[in-house]
Formats: structure tokens, sequence, C-alpha cells
């Protein structure tokens, strides 16, 4: 297969986990006879300093003419402790997001043998654990209208939905618990928001042309607690914008890193492959950060393509690391070993 | 001392817990020589059955004329699974915070020794939590317009916050903070949220006025993977409506159980008690509903009005109740007592 890949490495940690990634995809691309063309373009924080806009246009178009797009992460702590800056990194990638029509984050999170000593939950609560989000990404109060009164001291941000949003994604949730164990649980707050009964209502019509998968829904301080108590009950995890970002993250708390989980961000056209993690400014350069996250991303970036053996491969790959612990210290402070490292081990093991 | 204490039981199995409050609040009258006068109204889904109204208006007059508000729990299935009904029992809770003006929500989330085998989280991490969250509890998106279109397609909800609105809350958290271990914490989206940014303008401001008190911002996703990693990291978290919501909800896993954690709700002529926990509509009459929370909100009470001896004097019994292992199922799978049960054995060792 032919690909071109467009590579946006970002802001802190994202160009050097993004680098183990493509270290991966070009063993795979040999070992399978595929031909990936990676073509690396400025985004965040760091495309602000040549030209003002976190989101160049050559790095939008490079974008839409590929066929994927691996991401690294974005964010840098001097736009984070100014809240009166006027462009900030953040704005490119959710212009990117919206622009590609990237509505649906899937993030699946799913518990390694190796990793139950690593989690901050006990064993017995995280064994098995097996779910996955899906995360409305191109709606919702992160693109409502965003307003601040002339003197500064007011502000507001609205928070809309659509039926039409709500179903594209929910019936990709559906489909997916059709392959996996058949159940869905909406996450919304429709004791107190008018768009969360919008999706509680629209969901649960929809839930009745699957009458094969179980539905249910749930608050979303409640889901919080559930998703500690007891994370095995999920199996498709569906929400809005804001609930999934907050929900996501947290769930990294089951294998005890937010450095070992991925994601992709699909739109009816396009297909962007993104660690969890944040850019993490603290560590940039310091060769710490873990690469597992934006390897797994590029396994799912196969996957997308039903690339399902290439994709095996790699996640085979990263957990002959776990096993022999070739990780980075977020995972076991013990370990010795840097993102270069990790990332040469797993791909010469593909 | 002599005070008046409106009772709002509630729905599902606030008045159960309530009914032990009582019985420990009237256990510190006798022995301490106080004079309290109990009087209950209706609120919430139950309210409704008669009025239509969940808050009726001679149920929020007792509570102006009150020296304070003992409150159990909101919410019923029935209008949880109906996203077209017109009027819901939340409606009565949250129109009762507005209307008394509560608008900090303090919510301290503390290790009990007794409770370390009760997390789902391992002993290392959750030894010694104490922590507190400022919750603002009458702005942003639970009170801001709401809309539906006409063909009911479309929903939104605005989050508003004022300079004003936040300016008091993050006061409280910085007094609060003086009197512990000096450290406060905001928790925000500011990255994508206008209004989080006029928090983190405002409340950085405020923070010079404080020099002895370290100050920290965190996205409200890092926030809630943070809670689980490392609680201890924390002291006072200050935060909006709806991140501290979750955030606090999410907290009540460092105990193993939403059962366990008090509130107070204060304005500057009100103060209502409330545990952290819902309605639980699927345990009413059981006798299984956990009454600690409701209990320790009632020593919440008692501090409110500097009455520190009696509050510890409850505060004490629950300890032994602990120790005991005189709990409810939710906290030791093994125990067999009962909501009454307990709630005798704490109100007979005051
Ligand atoms: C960087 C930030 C804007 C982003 C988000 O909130 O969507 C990130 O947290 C994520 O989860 O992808
Ligand atoms: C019942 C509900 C409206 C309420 C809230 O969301 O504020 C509850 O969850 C709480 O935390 O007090």
């Amino acid at each position: 297969m032919q690909l071109k890949i467009a590579l946006l490495g970002g802001d802190g940690i994202g160009p050097e986990v993004l680098a183990q990634s493509v270290k991966c995809l070009k063993a795979i691309e040999e070992t399978f006879n595929h031909r990936f063309e990676f073509v690396e373009a400025p985004f965040g924080a760091i495309a602000m300093t040549g030209s003002g806009r976190p989101l160049p246009d050559e790095t939008l178009a490079l974008c839409q003419e590929s066929d994927a797009i691996l991401f690294g992460a974005i964010g840098a702590l001097e736009y984070d402790n100014n809240p009166e800056a006027k462009v900030r990194p953040e704005q490119g990638l959710l212009r990117l997001r919206k622009e590609l029509g990237l509505f649906a984050s899937i993030r699946p999170i799913k518990m390694f043998p190796a990793f139950l000593e690593n989690s901050p939950l006990k064993r017995n609560i995280v064994d098995h654990t097996d779910l996955v989000i899906f995360r409305e990404l191109t709606g919702g109060i992160y693109f409502g209208k965003k307003t601040l009164s002339e003197d500064g001291t007011t502000a507001s941000d609205l928070c809309t939905y659509s039926e039409s949003e709500i179903s594209r994604i929910a019936h990709l949730a559906f489909k997916a618990a059709k392959k996996r164990r058949k159940k869905v649980t909406l996450v919304d707050k429709a004791n107190v928001l008018e768009s969360s009964r919008l999706w509680r209502k629209t969901v649960t019509n929809i839930a009745q042309s699957y009458p094969d998968i179980s539905f249910e829904c749930l608050f979303i301080d409640n889901a919080a607690v559930q998703m500690m108590l007891n994370p095995r009950q999920f199996d498709v995890i569906l929400t809005d914008n804001m609930f999934g970002d907050i929900l996501s993250d947290q769930g990294s708390v089951i294998l005890g890193s937010v450095g070992l989980l991925p994601s992709a961000s699909v739109g009816l056209e396009n297909a962007m492959f993104e660690p969890f993690h944040g850019s993490y400014p603290q560590a940039k350069g310091k060769n710490i950060a873990n690469p597992v996250a934006s390897i797994l991303s590029s396994a799912m970036l196969l996957q997308h393509f039903g690339l399902d053996e290439e994709a095996n491969a790699i996640v085979a790959a990263v957990h002959k690391s776990f096993v022999k612990k070739v990780v980075t210290t977020d995972v076991l402070g013990s370990s010795k070993y840097g993102t270069d490292y990790v990332g040469d081990f797993i791909s010469e093991n593909i």
C-alpha cells in the first residue's frame, strides 16, 4: 500500500515521540513492502514563532492532501500562563480538527498484563479493562461562540450541539460496540444541561435501531467515579467533547501513565493519530518522554487502512518492550531507558 | 446555642441518611446543652408529586428563615430517563442554591486510616490525602441561558462567569489555604475556554495578595489524572461549577465510597450541608445507604457555627464506627450493618 503521511510533531515532547513512531512505520514499510511517504510540517507554538499562526496554511494544505496525519502534541507554558494571549497553540489543533471534519476521537483504554503493577489502582479492579471512548471532537463548548465583555470582567463560552452532530458519532459508537462486547454507555449531564438532554434523547432513539446492543446512560460525575471503581463495566463510552476530554485522560490512570495511550481522530475524509498526552514541556529534549502512546497511535493508523497484521506487529513489539521492561521512567521508576532507546527497541522488534 | 435547622430529606436515600444525622445532632444537643429546632420540608421529586414544583415556596421560605439547612439528596430515575421532562427535581436544588446565594461548595476529602483497605487505589498513593475542593456553585454552565431550537434539533447551554463571581470564592479558597498547608490549585481549561481564561487571570491576580500561599494552575484533564496518581499534592483546589462537580465526585474514589464525604454550601447569609452522593434511588428504603456522608455534613454544620468541640465529637464517633467496622456494605462488602444501625451506633457514641 502507498500512503502519504503528514508528520506534525508540534510542541514539547511531540517531535521526540513522533520520531519513534516514524522508526516503527519505516520498519513496517520494509517488512511488509509498503510505500510510506512522510512529510513534516510546522504546527503549534513552534509554528507561531515563524508565522504567528499555530496552523500555517501550508500545514493545513498538506494535511488535506495526505492520507493520514501523525500528530505529536501541542501547547507551551508561555501561553498556558498568559490568559491574555490573543493567539494560542491549541487554536491550531482545534482548527485542524474542524477543517478536516475529524468529528470522532476514538480512545481505547486496554490493560496490558505487564502493567498491572504500574497502575495506581488495585489489580483486581483494573485487570482485563478493555474499553473505548468515543469523544465528539468538533462541537460543543470547544467550538461555541466565546465572548469577553469590553471591560474584560465577564467571559462566556457557548456549548451547542445539533442532532446531526450527535447522531453521526453515535452511529460510529454503536457500530463499534457490535464488534466488541455489545454495550454502549452515554455519559452526559442531562439533569442540568439542555445540550445533554438532546444527547440523551437522540442517542436513546438511535439505540433502538441497535437491538442487540445494551444501552445505558450515566451522569458525568458518576461516570468519573465508575471509571475508577469498576472500569471493566464499560465497553464503548460515548460522550461529548468536554466530558470526553476529562474522562479519557482520567481513564489513562488505569494503566498508570498517560504516556501509554493512543487515539484516532476520524472524519469522513481524513484521519489523524495522536497520543492522549499533552506536550509536557518540562520533559522536552530530555529523552525521557514515553514514546509508546505515539507508537500505538501509528498502529491505529495502520488499522485504519485495514493493515491489521501490520498494526499487530507494532502492538506485539510494544508488548515485548513491556515484558522485557524496556520502558521509560514514567512507567517503572527504576527504568533507565530513554525515549530513543525504547523507540529503537520497539522498531527493531517489528 | 440556639439553631433552627431546616431538614430537606429530598429523594431516594436522602430522607434515610438525613434521619441518622438528626439522631447525631440530637445527641449533641443533649450532651452539650444546645437548642436545635428541626423543621422538615418537602423538596425534590417528592415535592413535585404534590405541588408540581421541586422547591415549593414554603420550603424556600423555611430555608431563608432558618440558621442552616441539612439536605439529603435529589433526583429520580423517572426524570433522568426522560430527556423531555419540562420540570425536573434538580431544578429545585439549583434554584435553592441560587436563591440563597450559596456560591461556594466546600468539599473536603480526607483519608481515614481505617479506609486504606477500602480504597481502590494503592495505599501508598492515598495515605494521608487531605484536600478540600472549593467549587463555585451559583454560576457557570449550570445557570447560563439554555436554548432548544423550535424544531428540537439544536440545544445549547451558556457558560458565563464574571470577575466578581470568581473573586469572592477565590478569596475564600486562599483564606482556607492560610489555615492549612498554604497551597491553592486552580483547575480550569484556559487553553480552550474564554471563561477559564477569566478565572486564570482573576485568580492569578488575587494570588498576589496572598504571598505566603503557593499558587498553581492545572487543566481539568490533567487534574483528573493527578487526583488519582498523587492526591497528596493537593491542599486547596479552586474550580468552577461543572469541573467542581466532576472532580469532587471523582475524588470520592480516594476513600473508596461516595457515601463517606460531606460538603458545605455557603453564602453570605445562609449555609446548607449535604453529602457528595446523589439520591441513589435503587437503594431507597432498603436500609443499606451509608449515612456517614450526611452525618459528617452535620459535623460541618456545627463547625460552621464555631462549635468545634461538638463537631469533633461527631467525627470521633464516626471514626469509632470505622475502627469497630460498624459500617454499611458499600464500604466493607462483608459488613452486615444497615443505615439505621450505623446511625444509632454513631449517635450513641457521641
Ligand atoms: C490540547 C487540548 C486542546 C486537547 C483537548 O482538550 O482537546 C487535548 O487535551 C486532547 O485531549 O486532545
Ligand atoms: C444533583 C446535581 C444537580 C448536583 C450537581 O451537579 O451540582 C450534584 O451532582 C452535586 O454535586 O451536588
